[in-house]
């Protein structure tokens, strides 16, 4: 009678920075190549005529140690002699391209051009840049998050870095996402009896997360999974730590707070961990709450929250197999 | 009774690094505004997705004071971050592109994708770096050199930089100069009475100057124009001062000296600037030849030889006024 093969493999769902703290925690604490990360590619634009996708490079440096700590994307140690000569060349500076960063860019630029896929492209800088985890982005098809606001509809990055999410939000779109096809790392779930959890990282729901969940099939094939699916809020102290989470919830309509983003994973995620308890948060059909710190500071705190994150999924039962069909059909009822 | 105009505008055809220099002296000495340099594009190319003018960036860099004195090539106080990060991507980097450098290239391959001619784009650069001079590439078209040798026909920068002009050279192509239409620059002097002089600077005659000349009725233009026309050749000493001008003489089957420079420039050029007299040198019906100090390290240096062949030009009989037509007839008898 052969035994089981341990549940080894975790999946992690992220977009950029906060995200890419918990796949690092991830990384640390599992075994090499036991971590895929999916990320998000609805912030990817063409700027000065390159392909750029800024949550998979953050992905990228964070995995190989290059992020800086302090900005929260780029390169450590970065330079900027390119942006001061594009400048005096009159050349559009709003979004900041630092000399060792344009490489990625410049690189994953030509390689497309020549016909590889950005699936390729990114698994062999990841290989590269001496990364043990899978790294892939949620699609090869470009799908693109676009913002409406007061102002009209706006391109993601014209919304998020040249007007700093000033707009008021009032809805969003993953422009080409119902045409996309997902990465077969967010489909194979459905199937996958040793996947140990699937995770959705402490990233935007909406700007990081959705995008990946707007794909065809990706709802219903974590729906189906036999393996928990755990989210971290990305609310601390009732606040986001980085960036426009909370802003963006405000002009939603909604509160910000854990129960809101547990109504917005309802139904898809089974845990969520949470920096604080708030009245009330586990009393409905929603996901079991976890509390725990969930800030990541030091190295130390991402090792940790991975860890919590990891015993929270072993503690869940496992889910009995549905099929993904089904999960679509219950998608296509909801 | 009015004064004629005087003949204050002086054309230049210049390569890279050492017309680039004497470009610079001729800007120096001229009245702002006086001077038109028209750059070799033959060593134009693509490199990871960007379009590369090389010989058109060292007229730019050296005209706006930003050029590496030591080099050669590039901008002074460059950094390399670009490339080491490049390296460890895996890219191309025989090819090295400094950070500052890089801004040119993204700047420029945009603005040609949306469109602008490379005239335009050029035209724009110049100003913006506060150069007086008008620089324009030698046509819009592309324009290839291309190299013969005995590993068969090489790219010019697979030649030149890749592989360090090692390949023995047998002939040389100008790729699509046949169709190519040459800048107005290059066939304006047929008409302008008020021209002080054609240069053709010390750039290497076969890798720089002759791309221009093989454009449609540019030979016509200069045979037909009434300035004077006055080369520099590029010898000093008997040697190139920098590049691959003696060994490519050699495997053309010259002699590497000045008759050579003469005989090749014989029915264009009205005088020839050398730095030392050779035996039998003006006795044949070649160009009047004006003994000088040619080699330009310091920029009095610079200066002084564009004073030389200033007063040279001014020296010669203004020539009668001949039709391109009549020079393209003459063009098409040779």
């Amino acid at each position: 009678m052969s035994t089981p093969a341990p549940r080894s493999r975790v999946l992690a769902l992220s977009g950029g920075v906060g995200g890419a703290k918990l796949a690092l925690g991830l990384a640390r604490v599992l075994e090499r190549d036991a971590l895929d990360v999916v990320v998000n590619t609805g912030d990817d634009f063409r700027h000065l005529g390159l392909a750029i996708s800024p949550d998979v490079d953050t992905l990228l440096y964070t995995l190989a140690g290059l992020a800086d700590p302090v900005r929260g994307w780029g390169r450590c140690d970065e330079t900027w002699h390119f942006m001061a000569a594009l400048e005096r060349l009159g050349g559009d500076t709003w979004f900041a391209l630092g000399d060792a960063d344009l490489a990625l860019h410049v690189e994953r630029s030509r390689r497309l051009a020549a016909g590889e896929t950005p699936s390729a492209v990114t698994a062999d800088f990841a290989r590269r840049l001496g990364i043990d985890a899978r790294i892939a982005p949620m699609s090869d098809d470009p799908v693109r998050t676009r913002v409406r606001s007061d102002d009209g509809w706006l391109d993601f990055q014209d919304y998020f870095v040249r007007r700093q999410c000033a707009p008021v939000l009032r809805e969003l779109a993953y422009e080409g996402a119902g045409q996309a096809r997902a990465s077969s790392l967010l489909l194979d779930p459905a199937h996958d009896t040793a996947l140990r959890a699937v995770v959705l990282c402490p990233s935007n729901p909406w700007l990081s997360i959705d995008p990946m969940l707007a794909l065809p099939g990706v709802r219903a094939a974590l729906a189906a999974c036999p393996a928990p699916v755990v989210a971290v809020s990305p609310l601390v102290a009732g606040r986001a730590v980085k960036g426009p989470t909370a802003k963006l919830m405000r002009e939603l309509g909604l509160a910000v707070d854990h129960a809101s983003i547990a109504r917005h994973y309802a139904g898809l995620v089974d845990a969520l961990v949470v920096d604080a308890h708030e009245p009330g948060l586990d009393a409905g059909p929603g996901p079991r709450i976890v509390v725990a710190p969930t800030l990541m500071e030091s190295l130390a705190d991402r090792e940790r929250l991975a860890r919590t994150v990891l015993e929270a999924a072993d503690r869940l039962p496992r889910k009995p197999h549905r099929s993904p069909a089904a999960g679509a059909a219950r998608e296509a009822r909801a």
